[in-house]
């Protein structure tokens, strides 16, 4: 089988990505040299998941670092450069935490650096080192969770996903599909129901492209086909990525997640959400203060850039749904599972994070 | 507005409908002279529509009952051709009641002729009277059903349908959408989301095209966004048609609508069933018993013929799913509305019906 070539790279201060948006069709590599551009990018889900847009929020502030230093009298005239690219880039997608995440860590690390007195040409050096770290830490991470989750599951198990939670959403292996992956490794994974996951059908593009890659059984469905298989009994667990989570346990997904977890919820199938501690927000008490991403209606009118519906049609595209923690079997982490109530078991860890060593 | 042709048409002899896989695109009137040419556009699902394939079927058993009355040589002859293109019919869409319930009929109605002495030729003008009576009764029996069903809802509401149960899949007029234009009429009616209805896109072609036709409002979304709409509080009614309905009240419906009734069930919204008479089938105790048909996977690997998936890619592709009575909250018919306990209501109803006078 073909080697891809690495789905995110900083190489020599361009960040180039694979364009998701052309896969499976064709795999190109787009060279990302400025902010604006990265934001295109990430705005157009030429590279999407909620962690890989936190690694490439990151370089992007190495470009936008490296940019701001050329040019800045001082570091007050860098870190106000520094400030407004984290503020655009971090509102190019508002619903995952994870980009505005990495990009306040990375500034926070830059100031850091510059207040123990670097140079802004040693501060950018030491924002390169950081961002290439988070993105190694992720990759790291995704195999902790993957893990972790594949030990929740019993031998020949069947699981469902949603959506694209794999290598091309995060730094590589991925979340819910780090869980799938360990899964087939560990020889308990029997099959893989892929949701297609309209409108931008990242599971039959992405998902089934990349457990293709590595041999792992899969089918594709569409997402109306999920509750049929599960009333059947052919769903032993549902494995959904997260792109924020409050503080209770509600988190915010790729929309059609909820619809998913009421429909385990009354199947008893249990729901498992992959995330890594950077999808916490513990800035948000519930999924109430998520603010949930509304995309362009064409997204819908339209089937992989086919026109569908008739002209002048109207139609909704919310690109996530909120799920109460209620219907959350257990969250697995990169530290381990954590299980309901999520009010406790969050805050518990969320402590253990700040605590002094 | 346009005028559209009539979406079927018995002229001459001669079956024309509109092709229902090029809308909303192109409105193109085909004519079939054929069995196997109905049989083909039934499968093709250029007619589709649990009503609407009856209603073809019947026109299609005239069309077979004309070629074989000029070549049977008596009337055994003819009623064995008669029964053998019936069976054929009745197997190109095996789900549905409707289609093989008005071929039986319209035999029964040719035997009945013949037994009472009638010629071959005489018999198949009655059977043509018979299958413009069938088309007729359905129209008349839509109306009922609509102006049933919209009884039941409340002023102001949104009701979320699935599919295409509008006059394209009927006679005319509609089951579900039967009860959506008759809300509309008396007022009642705020907005109607209708789920898209992956893999064919009903929804998005056929549904969308009518409402937009008959100037009733709508939303368009993806059958994955119907869980979230339900859980704002932004669905008053789930509304949809049925293919084959079981003496339990278990029915077989368009894939997807199985999760829309747990879902509904889940938020506490009533999910109303629209269907006529004819697709209450006697014959089977429960939804176990409905043989339900699996369409080929490239539906779901392509769509209007571009790949979506990767080459190798595997799909399932059920075209129905079935779901239990027990979350059916009525069945609207055009002699009234049923209510649970449906063993006891279904039988009361079959036994009105074949009760002497």
């Amino acid at each position: 089988m073909r080697v891809a070539p690495p789905h995110i790279e900083y190489v020599g201060g361009i960040l180039q990505i694979i364009d998701q948006t052309l896969l499976p069709g064709e795999t190109v590599v787009i060279k990302l040299r400025t902010v604006p551009k990265l934001i295109e990018a990430i705005r157009a889900l030429r590279i999407r998941g909620a962690p890989a847009i936190g690694i490439a929020g990151a370089y992007g502030m190495c470009i936008g670092a490296k940019a701001a230093s050329g040019v800045a009298r001082n570091a007050d005239d860098f870190f106000k450069a520094l400030d407004e690219a984290g503020a655009a880039l971090s509102a190019a997608r508002p619903t995952a935490v994870n980009l505005s995440w990495a990009v306040a860590k990375i500034v926070q690390h830059a100031r850091e650096r510059s207040d123990a007195g670097e140079s802004l040409i040693r501060v950018v050096t030491s924002m390169e080192e950081f961002a290439r770290a988070i993105h190694a830490d992720d990759i790291a991470t995704c195999r902790l969770i993957g893990d972790a989750g594949a030990a929740l599951l019993s031998s020949g198990s069947v699981v469902l996903t949603h959506c694209n939670t794999g290598t091309l959403a995060t730094g590589g292996y991925g979340t819910a599909l780090g869980i799938v992956r360990s899964a087939w490794r560990m020889g308990v994974l029997k099959n893989v129901l892929v949701g297609e996951t309209r409108p931008l059908l990242q599971g039959a593009r992405l998902t089934v492209w990349e457990l293709g890659r590595d041999g792992i059984p899969y089918t594709l469905i569409t997402d109306s086909m999920a509750a049929h298989f599960m009333q059947r009994g052919e769903v032993n667990a549902v494995v959904v990525g997260a792109d924020r989570i409050a503080r209770n346990g509600d988190f915010a997904n790729k929309i059609g997640t909820y619809g998913l977890a009421v429909l385990a919820n009354a199947h008893s199938i249990p729901l498992y959400v992959a995330a890594p501690r950077s999808t916490f927000d513990s800035a948000i008490a519930s999924g109430d203060e998520i603010n949930l991403e509304q995309r362009n209606p064409i997204e819908v009118l339209e089937f992989a850039g086919v026109r569908v519906a008739p002209a002048g049609a109207s139609a909704f595209n919310p690109a996530f749904d909120v799920t109460p923690g209620k219907l959350v079997t257990a969250f697995v982490m990169e530290s381990g599972v954590l299980r309901p109530p999520y009010a406790q078991s969050i805050a518990s860890f969320e402590f253990a994070q700040v605590a002094p060593a």
